[in-house]
């Protein structure tokens, strides 16, 4: 039994989200069809996180285990030409045994993009939130710096969960702007329930409202979901990098 | 009457090409009921080129007449919030009355998308030509140097249509790489039937083929379409940008 780890990326858009279910096409759904074409062998395979239906994926990590050894570089090729075209494998590693992909992650990194023009984009229709408020990357860079740090953010999440609490610790935002793209990149040690769509639409309910940056310090204080602003569709989201300790680099790969 | 020109963006993915026809969804048909329902004219409209089915636009331009004036404000906030996810405008301007988006265009402009990466990518799957070879821009480029001027581009045509002969003259060629793709802007008084997408198909073969740059000129001199490489697919092409004497920008628009 070898244990072997995949790191892909996906368009969300016509995913019915992650995880398997009985209604509709999910990325679970169709690697596992995928894996099991390829290898002969039918598998579970066990993701760092599930995304939501719509939410893409630059870096999403996977884990699953196989009887039969197979070559690294036939892994990534081979299932690349059985995937659908929204899904595709961009390395394979053999991990230790105790890898998990979601159990043993350190931290999580997103990207939120936002397409900030008067006139919307079809390029951009399923690929990022449009914004036709002006709204500037420094606005955001000022309101996002009050986010890092080891907090309550009971204010941004849906559903509280007693078991896990609502602390969490975001460990650095960073805002750019390319062309008319906002990007938003946050990293944490784990996320809430929406957190980071809720934050996303706290900041342009915000910048509408024409709120001052700091307005974001009362919103965490507050703990309550009713103080922060709507939650931003899913298609602006990415999971961009999950983080491991040894990192996924130092094992073998097949690129 | 009054004669309006759009610019228009659209993804060309779901549609069967710009004209309307029996079936399937059509660029035109789309903006064509767009317009019926935001104005109650039923009218045709006419483009400054078709493009066939997959190929996007990013500066499509087209005109119609309408009896009852509309603010062009309204004409583009409104299209907009009818037409479907995947058009959109992007300007809206008064023109003459001899304005015609194809008989009075002097120049098109065309990019095409090449993502080049041993393995493919989810986001680029129906926007860029998917290339696993290494191709380097700058082997783009030495072919494409030999290409700008007036010439008989037979090799690189589908059907020859003996009314407007082969000769065309292509202004200008600019190649760039940004991130994993790099872009060819081509620029002409008119073009072949599949003259852009043939191009393409013959540099790739001739760089898969460790061909010389300079062996696009024998292809050229042959006038023969067997010389030429293979068609590229559609989902690379953008038409990028439509000329006009005098320009767009001389008439009064919304934005």
């Amino acid at each position: 039994m070898t244990r072997y780890a995949l790191l892909v990326h996906y368009d969300g858009t016509f995913f019915n989200g992650w995880q398997v279910q009985d209604r509709g096409r999910t990325v679970q759904g169709e690697i596992e069809k995928g894996i099991e074409v390829l290898t002969k062998e039918r598998i579970r395979v066990s993701a760092s996180g599930r995304t939501d239906s719509g939410v893409h994926a630059l870096g999403q990590v996977i884990h699953f285990d196989l009887v039969n050894n197979i070559d690294l570089h036939r892994l990534c090729i081979g299932l690349n030409g059985i995937l659908p075209p929204d899904i595709s494998v961009k390395n394979a590693y053999i991990v230790d045994n105790d890898f998990h992909s979601r159990f043993t992650a350190i931290k999580r990194e997103y990207v939120y993009r936002i397409y900030c023009s008067p006139l919307r984009s079809p390029f951009m229709a399923y690929r990022a939130l449009w914004v036709s408020t002006p709204l500037s990357c420094s606005y955001v860079r000022d309101v996002t710096q009050y986010l890092p740090g080891e907090m309550d953010f009971a204010s941004f999440c849906k559903k509280i969960s007693l078991e896990n609490g609502t602390v969490r610790k975001i460990e650095s935002i960073d805002v750019t702007k390319r062309d008319e793209i906002i990007s938003i990149k946050i990293c944490a040690n784990a996320f809430l329930h929406n957190m980071i769509r809720i934050i996303i639409g706290t900041i342009i309910t915000m910048n509408k409202e024409g709120k001052d940056p700091s307005f974001i310090k009362e919103v965490i204080a507050a703990r309550n979901r009713e103080y922060s602003g709507y939650t931003a569709p899913p298609h602006g989201l990415y999971l961009n990098q999950v983080f491991y300790d040894p990192p996924l680099d130092n094992y073998v790969s097949a690129f």
